[in-house]
């Protein structure tokens, strides 16, 4: 089969592999029929070492079930499922507690030996990780339910472990997709201010949409300065931060209210940052956030994306075959695309 | 008056000083009856440089009002009060939402040119900051009733924004007053294991006889391993960390639960620390905490001290007159008392 290997930083190639195989009789292996480029994957892009062997890409991803093996009882073959960016058995105690990537038979397809960005896909856990789609499912919400793997349920999280509820004023750093979808995930948990910060106009236009009441372009003290402008200096309760760098997190700390919580999903680029008194501590602050716990809202999430009360497709801009993923790659990266579907 | 006053790392004076003034018609002056020596005052004492005007010392305090500026409506000549380390105006935006210690007009009497190791002090924003204790207490519970001006409600907050609650799996760093009164509110708040770390066993024998299941002597990699099989593999739900320095923090994130939350009370005495990946990222941890926002819980406490529910004064070993101080200092710092009462 073809997949996506990633050899140096902005080397990505599509090359034949073997064919997946089943490994445990809890895998199963689907047919992808949907995946996509994710923000995270232009972490590697820009700073991989040269890796000879290559490191195969993708983590997002929609396909049909080809095999299962002997202990799968929920998946049958010719199901349509969602794979989460990370597997996970679904019964031990993290994910009892909803906490899904950190169970304990879990993992991350992101830098494994099987990822989504390739024709097929070995699935561990099947029975813990797939969810089916209805079968008839109207092949136009494809889109909108792949970011049920990843990227609008990664905002999801970031409004949910900040506490996002009715009446709360909500910033958002980050104009990706993941910041849009917190918007979008914002706005249906009852926010009612969401300040969205980020100076690429077509993206904060579809923020705008996606229900952000406030667009901030400015970066840094300027940036820190708008928002408090906006909120009688009080700052905002929940700040949602979706880029991983550490300018965003000091953004973060200047423009959360005494008492609120700074809630992150961008994957972050640093392991040591200000947490003293000075910049969390004295005002009481709070810092949540980590991996997205997708599997864990998935069923939750579902049926507002097939009767249509959210379509958080929309942050897909481009649509490109498998055998052109290193395109779909440099566009993001130039931020000429804001997400790329891909069909293998 | 006499006062305290710290004029270097170690040297701590009792001098006369002027009577304060009333300076604002929201100030009230106060006979101090009762202060003590709190662990965050071994800080300046290990590490304040020469300060040839010295620094007023002190931060808790039980008092008689003396005097109160004209605006003063909730407070009487003669009426004794608590007065939390941090003054407020409890009416702003930030007092509503309970962050009584990033009030807008408010401030700490930590190195403040007013504070409670003295005879008398002035406390601004009285009718905010100052709680009327019921004429006719029991004059046994006023040591009790001072660790509401700060090292109870202390110990409250970290429990409180750590969301400890029934069947709530604990771990309080640090067997200081703090850690033991974090101990003594996890239980109030129906944690079911409580878990003590220290190693001092006069302290961690009262910490069991506020609620602690279990304590553990170990620091470090050890300390952490002992946690982590005491909670079969899993870590703590929530993490009271009541010390403040970088080793503690370390000890907070190697025993938090995936999903669990770390709750800082000790002052950081750094300001960056490791906070991504690695450490709180990846399993999704909670950071929280900071200043205690002692007067939010003033109304709450006051019934369960005054009806023996609780008796957080246990955490006071030793009671000295206010000319003796420098020597409560000392025996605070050589871990030869818990804490000293002092009666000025």
């Amino acid at each position: 089969m073809r997949a996506t290997l990633m050899y140096d930083a902005g080397d990505v190639r599509v090359e034949e592999v073997p064919d997946p195989v089943l490994q445990a009789p809890t895998d199963a292996i689907i047919r992808v029929t949907y995946a996509c480029v994710c923000g995270s994957d232009l972490h590697p892009y820009h700073d991989l070492e040269a890796t000879p062997e290559g490191r195969r890409m993708g983590h997002e991803a929609i396909g049909v079930v080809e095999q299962v093996g002997s202990d799968v009882t929920t998946l049958s073959i010719g199901d349509t499922v969602i794979v989460p960016f990370a597997w996970s058995d679904n019964t031990c105690a993290f994910c009892r507690d909803g906490i899904t990537t950190s169970c304990v038979h879990g993992g991350f397809f992101d830098g494994a030996s099987s990822a989504t960005q390739a024709e097929k896909l070995l699935v561990p856990y099947a029975d813990g990780t797939a969810v089916v789609i209805p079968a008839g499912t109207d092949e136009s919400l494809m889109p909108s339910l792949l970011t049920l793997s990843d990227v609008y349920l990664t905002g999801h999280h970031a409004a949910v472990r900040g506490g996002v509820e009715a009446g709360k004023t909500v910033a958002v750093i980050g104009d990706g997709a993941v910041g849009l979808s917190a918007v979008l995930a914002a706005k249906q948990l009852g926010a009612e201010t969401i300040i969205l910060m980020g100076r690429h106009e077509s993206r904060t236009d579809l923020g705008r949409e996606f229900g952000a009441t406030h667009v901030v372009a400015e970066r840094g003290e300027e940036g820190i300065a708008k928002v408090l402008e906006l909120t009688d200096a009080e700052g905002a309760h929940i700040v949602l931060e979706a880029v991983g760098h550490m300018p965003a997190y000091e953004q973060a700390y200047g423009i959360v209210r005494p008492g609120g919580v700074i809630s992150r999903v961008g994957v972050p680029q640093y392991e040591d940052a200000p947490v003293g008194f000075t910049s969390l501590f004295g005002k009481n602050a709070t810092l949540t956030g980590g991996p997205a716990t997708v599997r864990a809202y998935i069923e939750a999430a579902l049926p507002q994306v097939l009767d249509g009360t959210i379509e958080p497709g929309r942050v897909f801009d481009r649509e490109m075959p498998l055998a052109e993923i290193a395109e779909a790659y440099r566009l993001m990266d130039a931020r000429e695309a804001l997400k790329v579907l891909i069909r293998p």
